[in-house]
């Protein structure tokens, strides 16, 4: 929020959780609401700046999976691939947001269309990095997410939530 | 995450709820877990770092109740003062981490007994702002917070977390 210039290009917020459901689809005339959820593992709500591009995305991923934000059973902090957990990812322009009197703003956030993009991107790294680790420890993780641009449903169960804020 | 010198002293996260349960006390031999709940409302993580002060309470908690970070039914932002909504006050230590390789880190949080004192202060302002706005609207609109330094096992049902970040 204080940055000027060289600011981030993308701000991450991460909670941990026993079980985390979110609508994909709404419900229509004709059709139920559609829903994706995952038990134990992490919730990251994601947002991408002005000027963010596919170079960041190797380096987020890593150190988002990688960094010790969950809490094992026997209570020692260890990184979502080695829990090993699940990850829900969320789209979440508002994280963009900056106040100004008492609107909010969200002029530095990256336009819908590279959003679409990078977010998409981002999912199927982090689809690819938790698959090869769970198939190295033959464990049954998955990643599931949102639909960019839509309202974002969710239902959240926690033993803690341990939010963390991570900006790259 | 890229400031230094002068950063923040308190760092927010604000989610939208419908409903939102904490865990204020575990089970124990002879006794269940207790809960405070909110309907309505919205869930304010808190962490404060070395150098907070008392005197930047009034600003944070009257930006935090009047900047529209909420979704009225006719869609329109508004404030939570204005929603009316309730609030869930969560103190959320791990909001201070900086990864540091794969571990992250806390140096930047305040101490523990600094941080006990502003978070009771900072709860009992936001009971005083939001009891005088709803007495004002004869909403029952109700403040419920956490307990400092103990696990916050939380329950989240939103509508739109509409995760917001803001620091002081």
């Amino acid at each position: 929020m204080t940055e000027k210039g060289s600011g981030p290009v993308a701000r991450t917020v991460l909670q941990q959780c026993l079980q985390a459901r979110l609508q994909v689809k709404p419900a229509e005339e004709n059709s139920e609401a559609q829903f994706v959820q995952i038990d134990r593992g992490m919730v990251i709500y994601i947002c991408f700046f002005r000027g963010a591009t596919d170079d960041i995305l190797p380096k987020m991923v890593s150190t988002l999976l990688n960094v010790r934000l969950c809490e094992s059973d026997s209570g020692k902090m260890v990184s979502v691939l080695e829990l090993p957990g699940s990850l829900l990812i969320v789209p979440q322009a508002t994280l963009g947001g900056k106040a100004k009197g008492r609107a909010m703003q969200y002029h530095n956030n990256i336009s819908k269309e590279d959003g679409l993009r990078l977010y998409g991107a981002f999912v199927s790294l982090c689809e690819k990095e938790l698959a090869a680790a769970a198939s190295a420890a033959a464990s049954e993780v998955t990643v599931k997410h949102g639909t960019y641009g839509n309202r974002q449903v969710l239902k959240l169960d926690t033993n803690g939530p341990y939010t963390h804020l991570m900006e790259f």
